[in-house]
């Protein structure tokens, strides 16, 4: 250690798989993380439930201790990744309100606390970084946070939960069912004993919603989200999905809207009276395509999707994460990698740990959350998407036609309709790929054909990503 | 503005496609920026060479000059987007001398001059961004210089230049011979008119070096990087890569080598002898795969790649970028976007002009270059690959097992041998794929070949990645 480097004291709070690994790297990374922010980084405590634990060789039992208050007294620099809302949201708010840098890796505590964590940074100054509560040790938060703010983010869209996609993975490429998938993934640690907050889809809610907040630097909690999870998902929904080009992943969707679409916009601008806006907006989906959002905002959904196989996303497999962030300026910029795990989290942790030290050193701030834009969130109704809609017909004459012109009554129009053979006497299977139209639109067409005579059952529905 | 917003005096060097996107986002965004960085960026100065010359209506003609020392004095922070060494060298020295911040997009000059440049920032405290530098939009200096900061990162590698990623995706996906693609993409404006510096790789060299001096913090400068251009691929070659399931890409690769590979490591740690070493050090590739560098250092290639078709590189299609990052702990890490085109690479700018204007309005300094890890560039014959062998054999008998012999003396093992249908009289064609090897055997095994009678030709050698 150079005689000039400052010492930054730093607690851990939690100290399981993520954190054993946060105290091996602390250690073996000692020296360069020396020359790489000009501090010694010195664990002066570790926060756990239980003292007598066996752990691995690595951890130093002899700073070990159940009194997170005292350690976060002692410490310059606190590593929440104990989980969960509380204790970590009281240890968090008051690390930050003594002024102390925090790290977390707590997605719970940010998606549903966030107002309140981040009113105390603000009134106290204090540091806070969290890239390890998404995606793992893809580095999206940095590039929401940094990388893309000189641009105007459209949409954040992607696969932010490893085991979901695991098992879908595994029910479309090895044909397992989902209760066979789910064993696999227990079974090799890609799925915990009660997999109920991966599969209902509200871990990656609770990703969707700190993504939005940074993307649109706009204020959504947990609760903004509309969530379904893959739990209804089948094999013959895997299958369908398949044969018409796609494979089905469980998307986090964050989508800002303004009155226009984009390509509108532009048309507007040209035309540029107030007539031209009220025509265009008397309908939703108008002949030529053009789509009116009723309400500017922004979209937040967790939700099953069909993805086109050409699709980068479509290609991640396993139990990867990869998320899509589209700028105005940017374009399409696609971030991969382990979205779980001992090692890839706290390759996370250390990025943050880093970064703080190296602003407690150097002086200057983490960026801030901002919501300076204060978009609302609106219903998901109001998002456009193309959909897949599996449905029997019943055994009436000419019931293709009707269903046909059920679609076109609501506007919204068919790119694609497959039927598949049908023996004598069972009900056709008829798969529907529309183009794209509001959420709302689709939902009456759903609702005049579960009415119709000529539907026997809608089997599925879900937006498809081309 | 809000009446405690600080102004920012920012000088725009360079006014062509890239900085005329960057005048429209600095106008356009003027409000979002002032929110995320507290501060009002005022264009003070725009430098061009010619003031006359007809420009987009969002470009100020009342601030255009050409004297680029009185826009340096005058500006607080210079982005510096003319390319090429001089006058850009000098002017970006004269900035930094005088501690003003610099954002550039000068691969070239950073490859070239890094040292020199990083010296300077030493010297005077100035701070430096150069996103734009590698990989347009594509955030993946962020990813090095922070992100993944509290890591080791083992390997980079990608597709960093878009120009012969579209002639290379051309030449496979439309069955384009390489000059018909060249033109195609010469009309698509993703081609110079004198496409040399792209089609031999010097490109991607520039960025190679930038990115391995990030990763490995060691200085690395162009002249280290040995590079292979793709003006000798011909639609031959990409015919026999997709037979043996690779697509053609041009990779750069940074590298970091340990005396042994990772696998050994453990394996001498768990037997930790020195007679263990010098037994495994006898032989390059040892029967059990063992591989043994003669050096610790790195190595640093631009090189046409025989890319798996599984592997997500081989999907990056037309002029995309992508760039994978190994760390120690985080694993593979993928970044894809645009890597080159006015608009995605004015976003990497704004990016830093943000950072940069954060740090002039609340202290805190960018991340700096350091080659504290002073870790030296070795040849490349000291770095370890598979590699695809095309051959022709002559006419005698007994030829095949002549040729495997010759792989076999010089320790590099065959994993798929190949043998085209060949037609009476003609030469029989062979592709070998090896298990991985150093480059330095497989040199010696080429030379043998080529000294052999049994070998009429060796038609093509690349590396492979899996």
């Amino acid at each position: 250690m150079s005689n000039t480097a400052k010492l930054v004291k730093v607690g851990l709070l939690g100290c399981g798989t993520v954190g054993t690994e946060v105290v091996r790297l602390l250690r073996t990374q000692k020296q360069d993380i020396l020359q790489r922010c000009g501090a010694e980084l010195r664990l002066v405590g570790i926060v756990v439930r239980d003292i007598s634990t066996p752990r691995d060789p690595v951890v130093p039992v002899d700073i070990l201790t159940t009194n997170a208050q005292e350690v976060v007294e002692k410490a310059d620099l606190i590593i929440e990744i104990i989980g969960g809302i509380e204790p970590a949201k009281q240890i968090v708010m008051a690390a930050l309100k003594a002024g102390k840098t925090v790290v977390t890796g707590n997605k719970a505590l940010l998606a549903t606390h966030g107002a309140e964590i981040s009113d105390m940074v603000e009134q106290t100054n204090a540091n806070l970084y969290y890239e390890a509560a998404v995606a793992g040790a893809v580095p999206v938060v940095y590039a929401l946070r940094e990388s893309i703010a000189g641009d105007v983010v459209t949409k954040v869209h992607g696969i932010v939960n490893g085991t979901t996609n695991f098992i879908l993975d595994s029910m479309t490429n090895h044909g397992l069912e989902y209760q066979e998938a789910i064993k696999i993934a227990q079974e090799r640690g890609f799925a915990e004993a009660d997999p109920t907050a991966d599969v209902e889809g509200y871990d990656a809610a609770s990703k969707a919603a700190i993504l939005a907040s940074l993307a649109f630097h706009s204020r959504v909690s947990i609760e903004d989200v509309s969530v379904k999870g893959i739990s209804a998902i089948t094999s013959t929904d895997i299958n369908t999905a398949q044969n018409a080009g796609y494979v089905i992943k469980l998307l986090a969707s964050c989508e800002r809207h303004s009155k226009f679409m984009p390509g509108d916009r532009d048309h507007v601008k040209i035309n540029g009276n107030s007539e031209e806006l009220s025509v265009a907006a008397s309908s939703e989906c108008t002949p030529n395509n053009r789509l009116i959002n009723e309400q500017a905002g922004i979209t937040v959904q967790v939700s099953p999707t069909l993805v086109s196989k050409n699709h980068p996303l479509a290609n991640v497999r396993g139990a990867f994460n990869a998320v899509m962030v589209e700028g105005e300026a940017a374009g399409p910029l696609m971030f991969y990698g382990q979205g779980a795990g001992g090692l890839p989290t706290a390759s996370a942790v250390m990025g943050d740990v880093v970064a703080g030290a190296t602003h407690i050193v150097q002086g200057g701030q983490a960026p801030r959350e901002l919501n300076y834009a204060h978009l609302p969130v609106i219903p998901v109704s109001e998002s456009f998407s193309a959909f897949l809609i599996t449905l029997t017909l019943t055994d009436t004459p000419g019931t293709l036609a009707k269903v046909a012109d059920i679609f076109g009554t609501e506007g919204v129009s068919i790119a694609r309709l497959t039927q598949e053979n049908s023996e004598q006497g069972k009900l056709a299977v008829v798969s529907i790929v529309t183009h794209v139209c509001s959420r709302g639109s689709l939902d009456r067409t759903l609702e005049a054909l579960d009415a119709s005579e000529s539907v026997a059952e809608i089997l599925s529905v879900m937006p498809v990503l081309e």
